[in-house]
C-alpha cells in the first residue's frame, strides 16, 4: 500500500507542506514560498493559502483550481533571481494574465525567497504550538519594505529574522490586538496601518499545529480511515492495542504508530487531537473510554458500532460506579460518521473522516446549499486593525 | 500521479471488485466468492458484501472489519478443492473461531467458487441493468441443493446457468416479488419458503450499475474530487472542455475522460449520473447547465462557486427566456458540498465527494449521533417472501 499525501503534489495537505519546508530549509535549498494575501470576489481559495516553488520550477500546494500556478512558477524565478519579496494581483475578471477565465475575483498574492524568517513558525509547529506572521504587503513608507516580517508567538514573543527586515514597533503594536484575535484560528487577514513615514499594508497569517487523528484499534478498517485523514491534513496516529499490529509498516498512512494499553491512550492526545475508537473489541473500547477521562480537552471521541453499544458501555461504567459528565458524553460521538448511508469500507472511512473534518472546523456536516451565508467564515475584523 | 483503487485490497470499492470478477472469469482463474446472507446483532457490513479469494489465496474485498477475513481465506481452499458452494455462520459472541473479539454479531457467508452463473450478473453490470440474484443458502429439500441459483433481470427473466444447479420454479415464484421490491436497491435480504419437499432459504441480493460521478472541468481540482469519488465506488468520467487537457493520463484518477462541448455534456449522463460542474468558468458552466436541462433524470448537479454566481446564471438565463423549473433548481447543489469548512483542496473534494455519496442514498449529511433509528436502512420484508 502506497503513502497517499505525495501523489498530487498540488492538492498536497498543509503539515506534508511544511514538512516540505522544513526539508528545504534544511538542505539548504533555494524555494520560493507563494501565499495568498488577500481576495476580493471569489476564489477556490482563502488568504493565507500556499504553494511552494522548488529552484527547478516544480511546485506544491495551490493558490487557485490551477489556472494561476503557471503564472506563480514564472514570477518565482524572478522573485528567485531578486531575492527580494513581491506581491502581484491577478485579476481574473480582466485579461491581463491572458487567461480570460470568467471567474470573479481580486487576487493578491505575496511571493518570497524562504529565509530564516521561517524558522520560528517551523520550530513552533515542531512543538506544537500555534504562531502568527506579520508580514508588511504594501508600504508607502520608505523605511518598511515588502517582505519586512515579524513572527509573534503565543506568550507575545516577537521573533524577528536577521535574513529579513522588521517590521517597525508601531506597526506591531497596531496589530497586535489582531494578532491575538487569530491566533490559533488558522485564518488570515490584511490591516491597513498609518504611520508617521506613510501607509503599510500587513498581512496577519494565525498558523496553527496540524490536527491530529488519533485512531485506535489494529483492524483493516484502520487504512481507509487514515488514508482519508492525511489526505486531508491531519497527522495520523495509529495507536494499536495488544501490540499484535504495530510497527509504521502495518499503517502505512499512518505518521505514527504506537502499540498501547487502552488505558494508557490519554497520553497520545492534546486538545487538538481527534479520537477514533475503533477497536471492534467492547472491553478495549471501554477502557479507552474511560482512559480519555483524563484527557478532558480532546475536542471528539468518534466510536464505532451502533448506540447500543455505548449505552452498554455507560451501563457497565455505571456499575463501577463512573459516570459520564454531560460535557463528556457532548463530545462522545456514535454511531461514528456523517449520516452518507455508504456501507463500504472506504464509504464508512469517508463518512468518520468527515465528521471529524466538520468538528474541527466547528460544523456539523450538513449540506452548504441549505445554508445560510459565506461558505468560509470572513476574519470580521477592521481592516484598521480595530 | 497514482491510481488509488487497487491500493488497498482489502477497501476495495464494489465496482472495482466487479472488474477483477470480470477479468477472472474472461481468464478462467479459479477463485472463490465469499458473500455475507445474513447478519444477527451488529457487524461492520451489512449482508451482500462481498470478497473474492484467488487460487493463490490471495483476497479483495471485506467482509468484516478485518476479524473473518484469515479464517474465510482459509475456508475458501475446502471450497475450491470440494467445488461446491457451503454456508458458514461466524458467532462473534462466542470463542469458536478463537477469536474473543467481544463482538455481538452472528454472520453468515456464503462461500462459492466463481462460475458461469455470474456471467448473466456481469453482462447486466456491463450494460448498466440492475439485476437481482436468488441462490440456495439453506436447504431441507433434498431437491434444492446449497447454491443453487436463479439470475433475475429487470424485465423478470430469468437466467439460469448450466454449471450451477438452478432453483425450483416454486422458490422463484414465492420470492419474485421480494425480488422486483429490492430491485435496483442494491439491498439484500434472505427469505425461508416452505416447499413440499422441505423448507429452503434463499439469499436476495440486489446488484445495482456503479453510480457515476460525472466531472465537468480540466483544471487541478479535478484531481482531488476523482480520486475519492472513484475510491469510495463512482465511475468517474470527466469530461474536459476546449479539448485542452482530455487524455486518460491527464486524469489517471477517472475510468473515462471525454474532451466535450459544455452543451453536450448531458448527452454523457443517465440516472445514475451525479454531475459536478467545475469549470471555473461561467460561460462554460452555464451552457452545461443548460444543457442538463435535456437530461431531466439526473439526480444531482453540484455547482461549484459561491450561491451568487448560480444565481448570476439563472438571470443570465432569464434573459435569454430560458428559466429552470423547481424540480430542476432543487436538484442543482450550490454551493457544492457538505459543510465541512475545510478551504484546502483535499478538503474541498472531500465536502464534494461526501454530498455526492449522501445524495446517492438519500442522506442529507448531518452527523449519524444526531439521527434516530438504525444506521442501515434494513430490508422490511418478512422473512417468510411476504
Amino acid at each position: 500500500m502506497d503513502t497517499p499525501d505525495e501523489s498530487d503534489p498540488w492538492s498536497i495537505s498543509k503539515p506534508a507542506l511544511y514538512r516540505e519546508l522544513q526539508r528545504s530549509q534544511q538542505n539548504d535549498e533555494t524555494i520560493v514560498l507563494a501565499t495568498i494575501v488577500n481576495v476580493e470576489g471569489s476564489a477556490y481559495r482563502r488568504p493565507g493559502a500556499k504553494m511552494l516553488i522548488s529552484a527547478d520550477n516544480e511546485s506544491l500546494g495551490a493558490v487557485t483550481a490551477g489556472c494561476l500556478e503557471e503564472p506563480v512558477v514564472d514570477l518565482a524565478s524572478t522573485v528567485r533571481e531578486e531575492e527580494r519579496p513581491q506581491v502581484e494581483t491577478f485579476d481574473l475578471m480582466d485579461d491581463e494574465w491572458g487567461l480570460g477565465l470568467g471567474c470573479n475575483g481580486i487576487i493578491d498574492i505575496l511571493l518570497e525567497p524562504v529565509d530564516a524568517s521561517i524558522e520560528p513558525v517551523l520550530a513552533a509547529l515542531h512543538d506544537r504550538r500555534p504562531v502568527t506572521v506579520v508580514t508588511a504587503v504594501r508600504s508607502d513608507n520608505p523605511a518598511v519594505s515588502i517582505g519586512a516580517r515579524t513572527v509573534i508567538s503565543t506568550n507575545g514573543d516577537v521573533s524577528n529574522s536577521h535574513d529579513r527586515s522588521q517590521l517597525p514597533k508601531s506597526v506591531v503594536d497596531a496589530v497586535k490586538t489582531t494578532a491575538e484575535t487569530i491566533q490559533n484560528s488558522g485564518k488570515a487577514t490584511i490591516c491597513d496601518i498609518s504611520t508617521s513615514g506613510g501607509d503599510v499594508q500587513v498581512f496577519i497569517d494565525s498558523i496553527e499545529p496540524s490536527p491530529r487523528l488519533l485512531l485506535f484499534g489494529n483492524q483493516n478498517d484502520v487504512h481507509p480511515v487514515s488514508r482519508f485523514g492525511r489526505q486531508v491534513g491531519f497527522e495520523v496516529i495509529v495507536a494499536s492495542a495488544r501490540g499484535s499490529r504495530s510497527s509504521s509498516s502495518d499503517f502505512p498512512c499512518a505518521h505514527e504508530v504506537y502499540a498501547t494499553h487502552p488505558t494508557d491512550i490519554h497520553e497520545l492526545t492534546d486538545e487538538r487531537t481527534y479520537v477514533v475508537l475503533m477497536s471492534h473489541n467492547l472491553l478495549d473500547d471501554q477502557l479507552a473510554l474511560e482512559s480519555l477521562q483524563f484527557a478532558p480537552d480532546v475536542p471528539y471521541i468518534g466510536l464505532m458500532g451502533p448506540q447500543e453499544r455505548f449505552e452498554q458501555i455507560c451501563d457497565k461504567l455505571a456499575k463501577d460506579g463512573t459516570a459520564f459528565t454531560a460535557d463528556q458524553l457532548e463530545r462522545v460521538s456514535t454511531p461514528v460518521g456523517l449520516d452518507l448511508g455508504g456501507g463500504e469500507p472506504m464509504q464508512i472511512a469517508l463518512s468518520i473522516v468527515s465528521e471529524v473534518l466538520a468538528i474541527h472546523n466547528e460544523r456539523t456536516g450538513g449540506r452548504l446549499k441549505d445554508k445560510k451565508g459565506p461558505i468560509h467564515d470572513r476574519v470580521s475584523i477592521g481592516t484598521d486593525g480595530s
